[in-house]
This record gives structure tokens, C-alpha cells and sequence, in this order.
């Protein structure tokens, strides 16, 4: 029997997103949650991340996880191995969360007594950017064979985001990516980014962003 | 100066797109022009890829390119080094490109006397996925370190690829992929897809993808 839910959930009706965005984070502040929206391309190692990020934070913080997909559940499954509160959230076929989706995935994952969510947005570099789902926190994982020049390619990603990881460290000599460079790009897009090369795979760098982000749910939630 | 144009090319205003899309390719083949849609996730070797098979077929064929992009045009710059005919067509933020789109990209780029057009759609595994181009084939390429679990979580762009070129095998050992799992996992989607492992930056395995493809345009412009 499978030990978490998985969801169906229905585009949204609002047309305004932004308005139904800041309700959900006003609540969220209200009840001490900090929801994160953690986003990437297909493949960029976003669930092996996670369960780093859960390993590392899991004795001082209550984590609950939102995996959002097309369709499948094996990330939710992943990530009940960690010890974690999940839910699957199927999006029928749509490429991103709105707030109205992340509250529908909130109630049904009940963020009751939980300090964090994060929320892992459908693999996309392009429509999640758009939509603001109500999180207190965007983070976005590149990763090294994707290429130093995404920063130029998808600009509104880069420039939403508080924190860009950079995934796949370990791999690093056997791709032309300049990591200079790369840090150049996303600072054309958002000179305020924080930007953490990681290995999830090798756990290197998961402490700099492990720290970063137990700050950033404290001061959320004092 | 730029020896390619960039296009901005408009949302569509058409309600049904496949209508728009069968119309645009009973007029390609009465050109005798071939049109393929060319889909992966952001970082795949979409343009690498690209580079390798107008090398391998620019004798025999006269080929032009159109680069859809949110923004940049790094993409059109190397391919108009091949010698191929290119345009950059930006997207204004629109994360795929539909049948009416397809049309301002090729009144943009003139296919007169051309005999294959290669559209690079947007980098994304979700939205290109459910708008017809009008294209005469549809081909994706999916990369080792991306996962051989990708055709479980994007199911219908692996449904409606003809082709699935599975790029960067040559860094197949520093990543945990399964090959035989992966083929697999499209069979699971799609039992008809012809799959071809590559390496664009080795040149390894284009020879049969080129082939393919080759066969596939003359007997469209027969």
C-alpha cells in the first residue's frame, strides 16, 4: 500500500494569480510554514537534492514534500524513504503550479506542525517561472551537462530566483562548462542570486545551502 | 553584423491548431520542403546535435533552421557557421511554438529552394509536446544525465516522437543510466519510436540518425 497520496489537481480558476499568491504566503506566515519552490529542468537532479536537503535538516526542522508531475509517483515515493511527509500532485498535463494548485496540494498534503514545505514544481525552465505559487523562497537547480549559457536562454527563471544550485559538480570535467562564466550569466539575469555549486549525487556543497536554507525558514518563522 | 534574422514572432490567434497545422503541411508538401520538429529539455545537445547532422547531410540537401528561444540568439550564431540557412525566432516568453508560429518562422526564413527545415523548439519536455507544428516527423532527444526515467514523467512528448535520439552516451559511465531500462521506458509510451543512441559531441551513432532522416526527406519530397 502506498504510504502517501497522490492528487489530481485542477487548473486554477483565478485570472489573477498574484492577488491569490500573497493570500497563501500571508497564511502560510500565520501559521509558520515556510514553503519553498524548488524548480529545474527534467533531470537536473532535483529529488536526489531533496533527499539531501531532508537528511541534512530533518532533526531541527518537520519537512513536508509537494511532488508535482505530469504523471508517475516515483519521486513521492523517493522521497517517503527519507522519512518525510509527501503527497504526488498529478497536474494533468499542465507545465507548472499556480497559488491555486499549491493550495490545493497544501490541504492535501495538511502542512499541520510541519516548519518547511517544499514544493518540487513540474521540470520546466520556462512556464513555472511565470506563475507565482505562493512560496516564501524560489530556488532553481542547474545542472553541469545543461550548459554555462542557460542564464541567456530562459532569463526569467534566473531572475526570479533567490538561490541558483549548481548540481552535478562531480561531473564537471567531462563537460565545457565554465563555472565563471556561468556565474556571470546568472548575475546578468539577477545580481542578488545566491549560487551554490553542489554534487547531490557525491554530497558536496549541500552544507552552504543546508545552512542558507535553516536560516531563511527560521527568520520565516520567529 | 548578424547574417540571420531574429524573428519576434506572435501568440497565435488560432483556436484550433490542428486544423492550421494540417493545412500548413499539405502546403510544405506541395513544396517539396520537409519540416521537423526538433524537442528535448533545456542543455539536451539539441544545437550540437543539429551542427552534426547538417554536416553529415548538406551535400545531398539543402537545409535551413529555425532557433526558437524565449531570448538570446547564441543558438542561430552556430548554426549559421555550418553554412545552413538560419533564423532566431523569440518566442516573447511563450514556452512552445504551435502551427501559426511555425508559419511567421518559415515566411521569416523563405524555404524557397530549400529542401529539409529543422525547427528547434523551446527547450521543455511539456508544452511542445501537446501543440502539432504542422511538422512532417517529430523527433526528441533525451541525454544520459537527464535519467532513463524521463519517459515515465513525460509521457506524451515521448508519445508523439517519431524518433528519440538519446544524446551524451559518451559520458554514459559517470551516470547512473540504464540504457535497456530507458528503452524500456519509451517502448512503455510509445512502441513504434525509433530510438538511436548518440554522442553529438563524439559523433558517434549519427550516421544512422542521419540516414534515417535522410530516407524520411526524400520520401516526402517524392
Amino acid at each position: 500500500m502506498k504510504d502517501y497520496k497522490v492528487l489530481e489537481i485542477k487548473t486554477s480558476v483565478f485570472a489573477d494569480n498574484n492577488i491569490q499568491a500573497e493570500k497563501l504566503r500571508g497564511e502560510l506566515k500565520e501559521k509558520k510554514v515556510f514553503l519553498l519552490n524548488l524548480m529545474s529542468s527534467p533531470g537536473s537532479g532535483k529529488t536526489t537534492t531533496l533527499v539531501r536537503t531532508i537528511h541534512a535538516l530533518k532533526d531541527e526542522l518537520s519537512i513536508g514534500v509537494m511532488e508535482a508531475d505530469i504523471d508517475s509517483d516515483v519521486d513521492a515515493q523517493t522521497i517517503r524513504q527519507t522519512g518525510a511527509k509527501a503527497i504526488q500532485l498529478h497536474t494533468g498535463g499542465m507545465c507548472h503550479l499556480d497559488a491555486e494548485m499549491t493550495r490545493q496540494g497544501l490541504e492535501g498534503l495538511d502542512p499541520e506542525g510541519l516548519d518547511l514545505v517544499i514544493l518540487e514544481n513540474v521540470g520546466n525552465l520556462v512556464c513555472p517561472a511565470e506563475f507565482d505559487t505562493g512560496a516564501v523562497k524560489n530556488v532553481m537547480i542547474l545542472s553541469v551537462p545543461e550548459g554555462d549559457d542557460k542564464p541567456l536562454k530562459y532569463p526569467l527563471m534566473f531572475s526570479i530566483c533567490d538561490v541558483v544550485l549548481i548540481n552535478k559538480m562531480d561531473v564537471l570535467p567531462y563537460f565545457n562548462f565554465d563555472l565563471e562564466k556561468c556565474r556571470e550569466n546568472i548575475r546578468l539575469r539577477n545580481p542578488n542570486a545566491v549560487i551554490i555549486p553542489i554534487s547531490a549525487l557525491k554530497e558536496e556543497g549541500i552544507e552552504e545551502w543546508t545552512d542558507w536554507l535553516g536560516d531563511a525558514v527560521k527568520s520565516w518563522c520567529e
